[in-house]
């Protein structure tokens, strides 16, 4: 399979967690790799929420990719969207300041990730962000500091109501975590700073579709999650369906089916996943279809069929029962190089892919947690240390796991946030997304003496 | 001078080193104190080039004003760009999201700062940001890492030199930091990252139109500022100038008048300063004039002319031989407020501001600075412990103090950089800026295989 001069070249898609290990996995093979991906950072998305709350910088959850991989000699970095997959030329081609760059691969590791989906009603997404990247989470950062900034000049008081009413939609680990901190950043974190308000009059509501919160985690341990969660402050609304979303607040379906209308300035949607656009290009080239989250079937050692060459992993790949958690990635990436330095080595090695399921976890506050760990379903102090070491363990570097730990300290022991700071830029262009310049009229927020 | 049941009304304008030390010397006088600003954070300017280089966050060098000031019950912070102030009535009037806001003072305290003078030439601001604002910092730490990204992508040779080549006009503090910044980035913090190029090749060009370096440490320290750039590998251009800055590079008059084109992607302006646009404003009302970088002449307790119920501190005041540093700003603050309390008291106390000479620092590298300070003029190790300690203790609050030790262990003894991640949104917003998508080809930078 390799050429007797060049080294067989293994192009990767993609700086998440399933990439990055992909091309750690292959440090040692005799291999050339090249990880393509938009961004020049490898993403934690776990502690995104986190960004977006204040607690950590962006470098902490971020580091650049080509620092992560310096000593790695077989690989390099490139920055660059990828717009095409050549499966029989055996090329990628990307682009970067509207210039397109092919690179040609003998293996290929496709591990671009997921978006959000807002199931069809794309408006949504100007006025609830997502949380998936970086610029995603600076936005919301910007968007919740900012509502509360608003609100201490708002005279009005449905207005500052409005400003003070946080929507989370989805109540997947994302959305729990992430009403959890706009409840503790409520009643601990802002407490004392605004005059003309207390900031633990802020309202926060997690909306769920379904009938639970943290599905997979079972029956038990989404009651409790709930319970906590009202303990906190948190509003938890389930069965409870979001069908409009616009600058001023959002429209909800209660279980009864009447409707609700709730005014709140500050939307975050974490409902829906949608793998990479790359998912549905590659079923149109192989003939092979995409699921409902435009993920690929993939034969049983992750390689797309017809093409052993091609491994898809991580969000993008369909394995029935898997659910969208960082191990599944990881694990992916890893089999994928094992299986591509073991077909150069002409070892036989494993064919199909298994998923060790290690568990899921799920931080609702400080010092609280939810933990499905084989046969540990539990909630409470105990589940929380451990969503901080395994946390801590699977980010990138020692550098960043103490600055992290210190930032939790901050945090956690005291209630200040280090990184809460709104730049005017972002400010100016969230308020702008977010519709609060234009409409402030109509949304009755924003208003002046 | 107060109303018998209200208490005295001061509107303190920005939240700089000035605004926010007037304020908090006001901490126990029978006031209630209004501070102003357009950001919701309190900037260490000095700082500023740390964060464009990737060594500092934004929360490190620019907490939230509001949690400055979270204990002083007399004060209350209100975000808002100030578009008018009315000497008359009294009154200041701010704009968030196009709605006015008016709030009047009995005494007021402008303290508004200075932005980046391009003497004229507004049209390279463009390309080549300031170092003013967190904003401004954010953008440039997009240019630099994002140039040298793109370079790892170029072909081309030429086109590469150009995206490696890094130019800072002006040769105060902020030019001499941020060159030495920039220099140690290539040759230290980024070694081994790049695999067509080796970073240590970079170009950085200091220019500086006078004929010595920091202006004001003396002819000696100028000299050996000098030196030391140049082992680093910084080419300083003394008596140069430049007249011009486009996309592709700048343009210079050498001593000899003689011309020269540096193809440059990055250029960073730190060259002249010009007062808040409220000076003018001021000035207008008054009859006063400004001088050529826009300050107002004030009265020897730094009241307007008058108007002795209003201050005028820091950058945008006008005093003889007074260098716009952060301690005019800091000692200019706290007289304005002890003024302000004095009156009120009925206490006579000083009515004329002295500045009390604390010398002048500026970093070199790591474990090398300039200090001129009384009859210590000194250059290396020691000058860096006292800048390393001075800065620290002028930082606001422990745990910043911490966490910036944290990351100057990470980057001066180390090599690393923890926070030089950069977004996709800022990396797009940044070379759309910066015109390198639109003249890429006129350029020669950023051409892809």
């Amino acid at each position: 399979m390799t050429e007797p001069t060049t080294p067989h070249r293994v192009v990767v898609i993609g700086s998440g967690f399933g990439g990055l290990f992909a091309t750690k996995t292959l440090r040692r093979a005799p291999v050339q790799v090249t990880l393509i991906d938009r961004t020049s950072h490898h993403l934690f998305q776990p502690l995104l929420y986190q960004l977006a709350t204040g607690i950590l910088s962006e470098g902490e959850i971020a580091p650049p990719t080509r620092e992560v991989l310096r000593r790695q000699k077989n690989a390099r970095v490139l920055v660059g969207e990828v717009t095409g997959i050549d499966l029989d030329a055996r090329t990628v081609t990307s682009r970067v300041l509207g210039r397109s760059r092919t690179t040609p691969y003998d293996s290929l590791v496709v591990a671009a990730g997921s978006g959000q989906s807002y199931f069809g009603n794309d408006g949504f997404a100007e006025y609830a962000p997502s949380m998936k990247s970086i610029d995603d989470a600076l936005r919301l950062r910007a968007r919740i500091f900012g509502a509360y900034e608003l609100a201490e000049l708002e005279e009005d008081e449905a207005a500052r109501t409005a400003l003070l009413t946080f929507v989370v939609v989805g109540g997947g680990p994302t959305g729990v975590e992430m009403a959890g901190q706009l409840a503790e950043l409520a009643r601990r974190g802002l407490r004392g700073e605004f005059r003309s308000f207390d900031s633990a009059s802020a309202r926060v509501l997690l909306v769920e579709a379904g009938p639970a919160l943290l599905n997979g985690f079972g029956e038990r341990l989404s009651a409790r999650t709930k319970q906590s969660l009202e303990k906190l402050g948190v509003e938890v609304r389930l069965d409870t369906k979001v069908v409009g979303v616009d600058a001023a607040g959002v429209d909800l379906h209660r279980p009864d089916g009447s409707p609700e209308r709730v005014r709140a300035a500050t939307k975050v949607w974490a409902a829906g996943v949608a793998a990479s656009p790359l998912g549905g290009l590659l079923a149109g080239a192989t003939g092979l279809g995409t699921n409902r989250s435009g993920q690929l079937p993939v034969e049983p050692d992750l390689s797309l069929r017809g093409h052993p060459e091609v491994f898809v992993v991580g969000d993008m790949m369909q394995l029935p029962g898997k659910p969208a958690v960082a191990q599944v990635a990881i694990q992916g990436g890893r089999f994928a190089a094992r299986r591509i330095s073991d077909r150069l080595r002409g070892r036989s090695g494993a064919d199909t892919f298994r998923y060790h399921d290690k568990g899921m976890l799920a931080t609702i506050s400080r010092f609280r947690a939810v933990a499905s760990v084989g046969p540990i379903r539990t909630t409470g102090f105990w589940a929380w240390i451990l969503w901080l070491v395994v946390h801590l363990m699977y980010l990138i570097g020692f550098r960043n796991r103490l600055s992290v730990l210190m930032h939790w300290a901050v945090s956690f022991v005291g209630r200040g946030r280090a990184e809460r700071t709104v730049t005017l830029r972002q400010a100016g262009l969230s308020a702008n997304e977010a519709g609060l310049a234009d409409h402030a009229d109509e949304a009755g927020v924003a208003r002046q003496g």
